[in-house]
């Protein structure tokens, strides 16, 4: 019997989640015993959708709507009560704050599903939804007074010595601490309760940057020691529940080499993802110290931790995918070299890659008397670095969309970006150089205005300018840009 | 007839000159018809040693000893006046100033020839040996009061847009602007001015680093434009007359990249350099976007432009000879990208090219009312870093001679220096970190030091520490290192 629960209405909306929920039968282990899937219908379109159990006998399958219009559906199951029901809904037109998932453009960015441009600026948590309640508000909270709008975290819950070492109230396996976990029976409540957060973020405009795997385990978690078929069944399972949340990226590991697979494992791994995702969400791995082939076809943007900002150029070139520095080094204070930046210098890198035709992301380590650190919980943020990440979002926002290129050649050590004759945006990093030299078009008339990325202020000069010039910039003031928009 | 004129006395000291001079024939061309040259002995040590043309029916030989003791020659020359002479002279000891010729050690580091250590501490001033009298005495002070122990300087002036474009009083081949140049004849004026200015600086213990060629060339001057035979005749020119001044280096070309000459043509002059030069001085050179095959023999170490400082550890390993970075942006505020480093950055680059395994050189590029841009011209300094970068070297010199190591992974942020178990050199760059976390030896008992690079305090701490310690460090300030000694 079909049941219509309140979520399941018969009017869905373009990008949401379409959910239907099936009582199923009583068997030992429904998760590994009872299949179902549907098979939805839209003009030509066909998508095919694994369902996933729910407990309690409950089924449920969850439908990313892609077209507006009246969508038809036939079930498919191993299960007699559940095989051969049909249905339809109709799919409305998304509201305004809803652009559909996101996606590759242009090589080397982003777009959402209704076309606008997405302009990475990510942040780090990575095991924010393992904490109590009350953090996971503040986490929010931050979140929606911050400009990011990308945020890495952990499907499983995160050891990190003395940053985070908290038991998770639920854990993602039916077991315990105590009798070891049964790999074949998922905790429904924890998964709920991760996509409830991912829902959270979907309606607070932020991408989740879904960690699969990763190697920050405890001995009496193991959860990263599964065999490929255990990792197959629970990767399976977990695109089952979220794969219709429109805000899902998929990174498949984080640090993937300290977790010490053969590079096959990871194949199988993109494989299966690629074979059970039906809307291809954004897929990457993030390296620890080695590297990981980016040239394979399942990789949609590189997903990079190095320090060393000039490469990104050079990718761009290599792999003709976007690159996005998802840690460059964190702002904070703890005596690693991964997360001590100064707030200066954590703007300054987030410039330097934009300006170098990359896109970053943020993290915070500033040591806590409570060992709060966003990097690892959430909560709050106390760096000075967020409101100019945001200023420098709002200066890629004015970018020309299409056509910018950062100069490029291995050496230079310049960092600017253009859109031949009609912008540039010269960055000039943590120099003082007291004047500006630019190379503009002869034949064209440009407005400059001088930036200051850290005081995040815009000065408009009065003259136009053309040809070479030179632009006296503020004595000793670091972290200066100069934008030239031809007129 | 042999003439004894001040110079030539019958005791030089080690490596000090022992110069003969001999009247010769009056020819039309001496420089091409007349060859003479010395062969040296000492026991079983011959050196072969070429002469040069000083105007006036005038030869040289000048001959630098490198041992102790009673040393004989025998002139020969296609001139019957010259040929056949002979004479002795005698070598003392060097005096306490006089350490020898500087060459490598260890592999990845220098020594004078007794033994000394050498810490590169390099600078620039590429034509300062090209103004007026009064500004070369003025940057010949200026070395004297600071601690750069070596000087990259070209032997042709030079010209460089904005900042360097003067006429020099002496030009190096006999000729005018009007009139063009011979150059099959040297002004041995000029040569004069050149090889006293690299006397100056050997009495105050500072290496000439030599460039021999460079393209920064006036249409007027055409000095880069010789021919192959041309430059070969110039470069056995000078290796003549400035071979024997145990301060020299030999910088083949600045920029060599910049010349669009064909390696093989490189190839040609090192090989003659290598045939010509009695004592085979130090032999490098330097780039400009391209990259030259370090692993020839004839190169004795790196001398690299670049501001990627994590390449140093892979380019001691690629090539096994010593990295110095002689140009990894200089300070100072004009609006290029190879000169507008704060005074905090360059201190901050000298450090982690040192911690990394290499060594560094400073230039100093601020504006000037009367254009006199010490990396261009010499003169005074203005910049802060100098007096750091004085305080770095005695830092270096405090270190053991022998077994240092660079941390090395291709992928690693950590900055610092160790000798097993013995020495530890931390260095924490533009970092906020709060504390610094030590991996010590368990077994040993260090005494540490926290290092202020920027303020130049070395605080030491009363414990004594083993194994993994966490030392506090000064809230926001960076720059810091920490260095452990084992008791």
């Amino acid at each position: 019997m079909l049941l219509f629960v309140s979520i399941t209405v018969s009017a869905t909306e373009r990008w949401d989640i379409f959910e239907i929920e099936l009582k199923g039968p009583k068997t030992e282990n429904p998760f590994t015993e009872i299949w179902v899937q549907a098979e939805f219908q839209f003009k030509n379109f066909r998508y095919h959708v694994d369902g996933f159990y729910d407990g309690d006998q409950t089924y449920k399958i969850r439908f990313m709507p892609e077209h507006v219009g009246k969508w038809t559906y036939v079930i498919k199951s191993n299960s007699p009560e559940m095989n051969g029901k049909t249905g339809k809904f109709r799919c409305t037109p998304a509201t305004p704050n809803n652009h559909g998932p996101v996606s590759v453009r242009d090589t080397f960015h982003f777009k959402y599903a209704d076309g606008a441009p997405f302009y990475v600026l990510g942040t780090t948590a990575y095991a924010w939804v393992h904490q109590k309640e009350e953090r996971i508000k503040e986490t929010l909270n931050t979140l929606e007074q911050e400009a990011f709008n990308k945020i890495r975290m952990t499907v499983m819950p995160k050891y990190y010595g003395r940053y985070v070492s908290n038991e998770p109230d639920l854990y993602p396996f039916e077991g315990s601490l105590e009798s070891g976990w049964d790999r074949t029976r998922f905790n429904v409540e924890f998964f709920r309760h991760l996509e409830k957060q991912v829902g959270e973020l979907r309606k607070r405009s932020v991408e989740a940057d879904i960690i699969i795997f990763h190697p920050y385990d405890k001995d009496s978690w193991g959860f990263s020691k599964g065999t490929v078929e255990e990792n197959v069944f629970y990767l399976k399972y977990l695109v089952a529940r979220l794969a219709s949340y429109r805000n899902v990226w998929w990174s498949m590991a984080n640090e993937y080499d300290v977790m010490h697979k053969p590079e096959s494992e990871w194949e199988t791994y993109f494989k299966e993802l690629v074979a059970n995702d039906p809307y291809q969400h954004l897929k990457s791995i993030h390296n620890g110290k080695s590297w990981y082939n980016h040239s394979n076809p399942w990789i949609t943007h590189l997903s990079v931790q190095t320090p060393y900002l000039e490469k990104t150029q050079t990718w761009r070139e290599t792999y003709h995918k976007p690159v996005v520095n998802d840690e460059f080094v964190y702002e904070g204070n703890v005596p690693f070299d991964w997360g001590n930046l100064t707030p200066e210098e954590t703007v300054n890198r987030f410039w330097t890659i934009y300006c170098r035709g990359g896109y970053a992301s943020h993290g915070e380590t500033y040591v806590h008397p409570e060992n709060i650190l966003w990097w690892a919980k959430g909560g709050k943020l106390y760096g000075k670095s967020p409101k100019r990440l945001r200023f420098l979002a709002q200066i890629m926002k004015a970018a020309p969309e299409k056509g910018l290129t950062p100069i490029h050649t291995q050496w230079n050590k310049e960092t600017y970006l253009y859109k031949e004759q009609d912008y540039f945006l010269f960055y000039y990093g943590n120099s003082q150089q007291a004047s500006a030299r630019l190379k503009l078009a002869k034949d064209k008339k440009y407005s400059v205005e001088i930036i200051d990325a850290w005081n995040m202020t815009v000065e408009k000069l009065e003259d136009e300018y053309s040809g070479t010039v030179e632009i006296p910039l503020p004595q000793q003031r670091p972290y200066m840009a100069v934008r030239a928009i031809a007129k």
